[in-house]
């Protein structure tokens, strides 16, 4: 498990860079913009959320633990044949079988490759093979939305919902998850009818925005990112990789809610609708102390990650 | 070396995934948005250039080489103080210190770490130990500026320069090299006037554009980039590594015109004035095939990397 500090300078990334990244001075303090760590240690307890058991994917690698956050209401169908597929096991034992520098790594049934034997692929238990589209959906005023001011390359509107960054589109009516760093993505063949959960992706590198409203995009990695980031780049075509000895094999992909209680991780999220997030995302756009002379006065959705913590042991 | 058809895979990340990279499914040729290889192939001679030698860095991993293109246009003193460090060999032996996930790959001295013993630096030779900043440049009507459509959320406008993205501010009338994935900076302490290019870091994250105008944007990496990437993260505040066994060390970095004629690395980069280049970008943004059904109609800045090949053998 990350310690907090290191958490926060690495879901804030450049907050701390530079006072003492490059170069070992500390920052001292001042009168500047508030730093995370500052913002944070104001937050109150109701800001942060526990993630429903239900929606927490606990994936088990040699390197680590990757904790993700499935968003069931923006891709219900995925997210439940994804919830089948873990309480039955069937990534357990599956690899890691592509990391496309800059783009994605993805994990999945070494037998789909092309050099797999179809024969084997692993059965998919009583999970579905295949399942209609989840790129978009219709607006619901349910949801929470926290708009960004800065605007977007790619989409009219963009913001926070659930703790997710979203595109929306007035004219159409629709939203969706876009393909930030961490989002995950279910893989599927060219017929948009052919998404499983079976094969997913995790963006590795600058958002491949242009998947957007192609792909279902089911959750965020809220743990453990650099465990799918931090590998060596498969060498061939796409970045799969070439021999099996240089797969990464998933010991494990479990829901939370299969776990007993004691065994759940105990993170908590920062709500995306919370005053600490709206300040937090303030004083990124703002920046400016010591190092940071030239604010950006802006942000791009992509820029923000939402804070994850250890929850403190309940007395 | 990588093989063209992954080269060009990489460079554009999205536009082979899901014909056959989620599948194994081989996209038909049809009358849809052109892939890179087919625009590529059609590129003239004249649409690539070389590298000038003087510009071209060659560094030597265990991993594997990484060549990296220095922007004289755009950071002058950094260059020429980055050519001295190299010419001496300033960088032979020394480590990549730190890999802070989703943000820079940053190598340099490990003694000028928190940790590190200050007398024990690494002389800097005839270089200097500190340069002026240089985070902008006032608009030149000489340098070529390819203007992007879209928009951008930082910077009034974005384009490509010289192979390099910029950003252009004409209210201040000063331009600057983005904070894109693969971009090299000058680590610095909090005064802007201590860099000096002895500490460098690459962006293997999503873009932090905050940085540009801070910092002194100094080249792209163009090939191997995948060895920065692709390391274990560091554990230590802001991904330092916490164990010198960690670090990865650098054999030699050198000019490519410090090297005998032959052992120069032939590689050649699209020019990002090219009409080849502009129909790759618009390709990219209007991208509609079997597998894309919903175009972006859009494209970020950072989104677009520029092509580099293997340089054909003369006759």
């Amino acid at each position: 498990m990350e310690t907090k500090p290191r958490l926060i300078a690495a879901l804030f990334g450049l907050t701390l860079l530079g006072a003492t990244a490059l170069s070992g001075v500390h920052a001292q303090a001042s009168a500047n913009t508030p730093t995370p760590k500052e913002l944070l240690g104001k937050s109150t307890a109701q800001e942060w959320r526990t993630p429903d058991p239900q929606n927490l994917l606990v994936m088990q690698l040699p390197q680590g633990q990757v904790l993700i956050e499935l968003a069931p209401d923006f891709t219900p169908l995925h997210v439940a044949n994804i919830r089948t597929l873990a309480h039955e096991h069937y990534f357990d034992g599956l690899a890691i079988v592509r990391v496309q520098d800059n783009f994605v790594t993805q994990w999945g049934d070494p037998q789909s490759d092309d050099n797999g034997d179809k024969n084997k692929l692993k059965p998919l238990g009583t999970a579905k093979a295949t399942l209609p589209p989840e790129y978009t959906r219709p607006f619901d005023a349910r949801l929470p939305f926290t708009a960004l001011a800065d605007g977007d390359v790619y989409a009219p509107e963009v913001g926070f919902s659930e703790g997710f960054p979203v595109g929306r589109d007035q004219a159409s009516g629709q939203e969706w998850l876009a393909h930030c760093y961490g989002m995950v993505g279910v893989g599927r063949d060219i017929d948009p009818q052919t998404g499983s959960g079976s094969e997913l992706y995790a963006v590795i590198g600058q958002a491949p925005r242009g998947l957007d409203r192609n792909l279902a995009v089911v959750g965020r990695v809220l743990q453990g990112m650099e465990y799918l980031s931090g590998l060596p780049r498969g060498t061939g075509p796409l970045g799969f990789y070439e021999k099996p000895a240089q797969r990464v094999t998933i010991h494990s992909v479990q829901l939370a809610s299969d776990l007993p209680a004691a065994k759940r991780p105990a993170i908590e999220v920062l709500r995306t609708d919370s005053a600490t997030f709206a300040a937090l995302v303030d004083a990124k756009r703002n920046r400016r102390d010591d190092f940071y002379r030239q604010p950006a006065g802006k942000i791009d959705l992509c820029s923000i990650n939402v804070p994850v913590r250890e929850a403190k042991p309940k007395p």
